[in-house]
């Protein structure tokens, strides 16, 4: 098989954009070494510089609706951002403070006096913003920010304040040195009466780069990894901007100080304000899962080349990846690769035909489940990446301990992913909490007493009945025929219905259960909170069943439409080989429930190491196929030549 | 309950060696940033400072026999090597090469000639050495490195040489730059004759710092981590010592170039060679487990004062460390690392044993167990350390990103301990293989190939009786009345005899297992390498599995030693919650292999549940037990007050 078919198959219909940011990172080799050899103020300005020059290129728009100089493609921005993981991380995330969240608050926010005053200054670069929510004190409860922004009819301005220590914005890309405006969250008070978070528009620093009044500027310091990327903290004493600095889009107030919106309910409010950024969580999921791939390309191709050990009556030793053990370590995590690669396309499919037309056309519920899927796959590919990275850097010795081999900085770098655009354990709460409530206008409040009325409230059994539960129960009857008999233990392994079935049934099970238990804790006049947090585990367990089934959903569909011959059968035997290593992962839980006989639990863990001796010959195609430019992972423990 | 008792039972008979060097971190506080601060090079030789003012005050030869200026107390070096773990890593490390690695081989590889001329200067610093064993092109195969050191009759000197590019040896610590000699291992070639891998004194720096002649040092650059050690590459082209550089206690070469040792067999003299190095093994996983309490110290603390999200009808928000799911990431954790303290405790008692008489009146048994515990330890506790120091920075959101909090600095230096001093891996497959073969004197080459052959030819059944596996069944059978009866899934749960038989069963079933599988392939005729690696997974679940029984006895024995009251009681919740999460972690297993029920199994989960509720109200004291010095644990997050 050539990797150029399967190649071209992962690329989809983003190839440009895809290729385009390959090219450009191979121009720009050497930021790859630019973190070991600068010092953090230099390593900050040339990824500040870096950013510059391809803003210049016109790359960084493409998002963006044409009349702001950019192209109205979405999908490839996204698309475009995901390969953007393949080089420096930190450019990565400094293009994503820019242009996702800074000028991405502006656009989806604001109404047409910020696109027209702002958003082509903040395509082009000219005006380098931060996006300002998280604080010390809180940064996944955000509906509890302590930042103020109170307003003056007497000047028609509003007052921005940071009261107290833990309303500091903490952890700003972009605050510590190059940012000149912050999209600021703060409580909006009007006339005396809190409207909850909403966003304004604050000038942080003069062009000279001096903090404006008022405005305190402090330095993160060094961080585990992305020291390209200069992140600060920003406290207001009694900043005062105009009443046009409000991004009005949901919510306005008027010069004599009436505050209105047409969402009437706070809090569906501030989810339907939040939920226009959900571009970020998706480019984060998407960067994890490509960062994975450098990883796992150097791995396997160090690992297709290493020799330890003897074989017997050999004078060469062996391959490393001809060892059970090494492809039982790389194998099933390039599978779950592949996986996550087709849900993450199927997901910025999603985003692109959601946000294809005016955001106030959209249904809340297609919004509400843009915004579950998101956050799930940003879960499982963030923690995938982080669990991926390590294993890849362990299966290299101590050359993966170097940092000329690349993976020390992938590692240091992608380990905020897990809990930067949500923690990931809030965001698979958030996932389980969509199912529970079936995504009803009431989707509001992310904290565990919302959640426990709601479900109390709402009669679960019905909706619990409208996840469709016993439907899936009889077709798995129907579907899993031999099921706990142990006279065949190995029939249908590869059937694809069969994976299917399982992890539909452990999602509904899972659902149904957190359902009951909740409301019956309810029922029973314990108290909510109690109620909720006795079964947190089993919440988030529910989601990340839930978010495994869609993983599992789209690699199936993506096999079923590949072009038929080499590169359909790869992609059959990667996903047959992700599909029993997620049953494996979790037979335990399918025993206990009587899914699984002991038996054939067993014939599933032969199965797994079975199909990685079937896709070990192809693992080299199977990388090459990322598609990763060879600056990225040419390192010397793979090419030593081009070294030395 | 006060965490004094329980912090005086932690520490144990090697008070006064971990106080020491507490009280010398202390005083060295300003280290713990120097990393985040200096250059490359001036962190350096800052680590390389600090390391000479410890030396001068006379803690680093504890270990060492009195005549050259030690304190003859093996167990106190390494209780305070450990304790070393608690501040920078990088001062750690450098400590280890010089006393554990460089001084270690002198004094064990070597005679009275190397002891009088070299093992003062080490020791007290003023020569400062390297561990010349690992090459590019072998790590964990050491009998295969490719340097030679042949020997030349005509001027009684050995020739030491790099013949390839992967003889190089790499990775060593203090090459680039302080080093002045090194121990070299190397293939030693007498009279054309190659005789295996043997350990000589190498000068590779003149006093001024200069390389030695023919010797090329160059600098393996910045790492994940450790960037205070300065790791190196070494260059040998046939540079001449003399006759005496070969350490000669188990091997001789005279004048005339006749070779000679009292161990005729060369794996077993390889293997008793490495053997005497065991130290380095049983320190780096101390130097682990501490490391995950200084990450469980904070995470905890931060945990026990971090809210978000409301609890009903409170204005406050509730502690991280109240919910469920919080608990559950850290808790088993935190049990885990008592479970590992107690185990590494007993690993060094046996380290001390073995150690106090002369080596040479040690039974090989004895010796070989210790090393299988050395390396089954060192595996489980440097994963533990990996995992526990992520799941830390996880529960720490965005705040334990910043290196000003410390997580990230712990898990950077820490990464490499699960590939150094032996990749993980390859230990647990020593630990089975001991294990396996009973420790017969046979037990030598550590390739696959050896293993395999060796367990054909000694007729297999017999080592698995000797493991006693039969007794252990029939005794399990009456220890556990209520295996798979899910009339009364609780009953017995918390029972240790349950927990033990319950691991000794899975150890054996396991081995037994493996043992069958390697002799049925071997006696078909397949080619052993096959038949080994077709079971490779087996095996290093066997040696886990040993471990894993190992360790929880060590914590058993510990709580029933502990002094009767709070700090029994609190070392009794930590172990129930360590053996329920233990049996949790592989209940799939024993449900596979009948000795669990699809409803026990379930109840076992819940108790791990309700043990945490049990272990929670004394997370804080039971982290102030760990002793870790304020300067390494008041981070800006837990203690804002000290910082701004």
């Amino acid at each position: 098989m050539s990797a150029t078919g399967l190649r071209d198959y992962l690329d989809g219909p983003h190839k440009a954009a895809r290729d385009l940011v390959r090219d450009g990172l191979a121009a720009n080799a050497e930021l790859l070494d630019a973190g070991l050899e600068l010092s953090r103020s230099e390593y900050r300005d040339k990824v500040f510089d870096v950013l510059q020059q391809i803003t210049a290129e016109g790359h960084t728009g493409r998002g963006f609706p044409k009349e702001f100089g950019g192209q109205g493609d979405p999908g490839g921005f996204i698309a475009g951002f995901e390969t953007l993981a393949f080089g420096d991380l930190s450019l990565m995330v400094k293009a994503g403070v820019q242009f996702g969240l800074f000028a991405g608050a502006i656009l989806h926010l604001g109404t047409t006096r910020h696109h027209d005053e702002y958003l082509t200054d903040a395509i082009e670069g000219r005006l380098p913003g931060c996006f300002a929510m998280t604080e010390t004190g809180h940064g996944s409860n955000v509906q509890a920010l302590g930042t103020t922004a109170t307003y003056d009819p007497a000047t028609q301005e509003f007052v921005i304040h940071t009261p107290t220590p833990a309303a500091r914005k903490d952890y700003i890309g972009n605050a510590a040195r190059h940012g000149r405006m912050a999209a600021v969250f703060a409580q909006l008070v009007v006339g005396g009466e809190s409207h909850g978070v909403h966003c304004l528009l604050v000038p942080i620093r003069t062009a000279a780069g001096d903090p404006m009044p008022g405005v305190t500027l402090t330095d993160c310091g060094p961080k585990l990894g992305l020291n390209g990327v200069d992140n600060g903290r920003i406290v207001f004493d009694r900043v005062r901007v105009p009443r046009t600095a409000l991004l009005d889009r949901y919510a306005q107030v008027d010069a004599e100080g009436n505050y209105s919106s047409e969402i009437e309910n706070p809090d569906r409010r501030f989810f339907t304000m939040l939920g226009t950024l959900v571009q970020g969580r998706v480019s984060v999921g998407g960067a994890a899962i490509n960062a994975s791939k450098v990883a796992l390309t150097i791995a396997v191709r160090y690992a297709n080349q290493r020799r330890q050990f003897g074989a017997p009556g050999s004078a060469d030793e062996s391959l490393l990846l001809d060892y059970r053990m090494h492809q039982r370590r790389l194998l099933p995590l390039l599978a779950k690769t592949y996986a996550l690669h087709f849900a993450q396309a199927e997901l910025v499919d999603e985003f692109v035909r959601i946000f294809a037309g005016d955001v106030a056309d959209k249904s809340e519920h297609d919004q509400r489940a843009l915004e579950a899927q998101a956050a799930g796959t940003k879960a499982l590919g963030t923690w995938h990446a982080t669990e991926t990275i390590q294993t890849c850097r362990e299966a290299c010795g101590g050359a993966g301990y170097l940092a000329e081999n690349r993976l020390a900085t992938l590692k240091a770098d992608t380990d905020v992913f897990t809990t930067f655009e949500g923690d990931n354990t809030v965001l698979l709460q958030l996932v389980a909490k969509g199912l529970l409530t079936n995504y009803r206008e009431s989707f509001g409040k992310l904290d565990p007493l919302g959640t426990a009325r709601f479900i109390a409230a709402q009669a679960v059994e019905i909706a619990v009945e409208k996840t469709a539960l016993r439907t899936v129960v009889e077709l798995l009857r129907d579907a899993v025929p031999n099921r706990n008999d142990s006279a065949d233990p190995d029939a249908g392994l590869r059937d694809d219905a069969y994976h299917c079935g399982m992890l539909r049934f452990r999602e509904e099970h899972l659902l149904a259960g957190v359902a009951r238990r909740l409301k019956k804790g309810i029922d029973a006049g314990d108290e909510p909170f109690e109620v909720f947090n006795r079964c947190q585990d089993h919440v988030i367990a529910a989601g990340r069943a839930h978010v495994d089934r869609v993983v599992l959903e789209a690699f199936l569909a993506a096999v079923q439409a590949a072009p038929e011959g080499s590169v359909r059968d790869r992609l059959k035997e990667l996903y047959d080989l992700h599909a029993l290593s997620t049953l494996e992962a979790d037979r335990a839980w399918y025993i206990e429930h009587g899914r699984l006989s002991g038996p054939r639990s067993k014939a599933i863990t032969a199965l797994v190491n079975e199909l990685c001796g079937v896709v070990r010959p192809h693992a080299g195609e199977l990388v090459d196929a990322f598609g990763v430019p060879g600056a990225a992972v040419d390192v010397p423990m793979v090419v030593p030549s081009q070294h030395e």
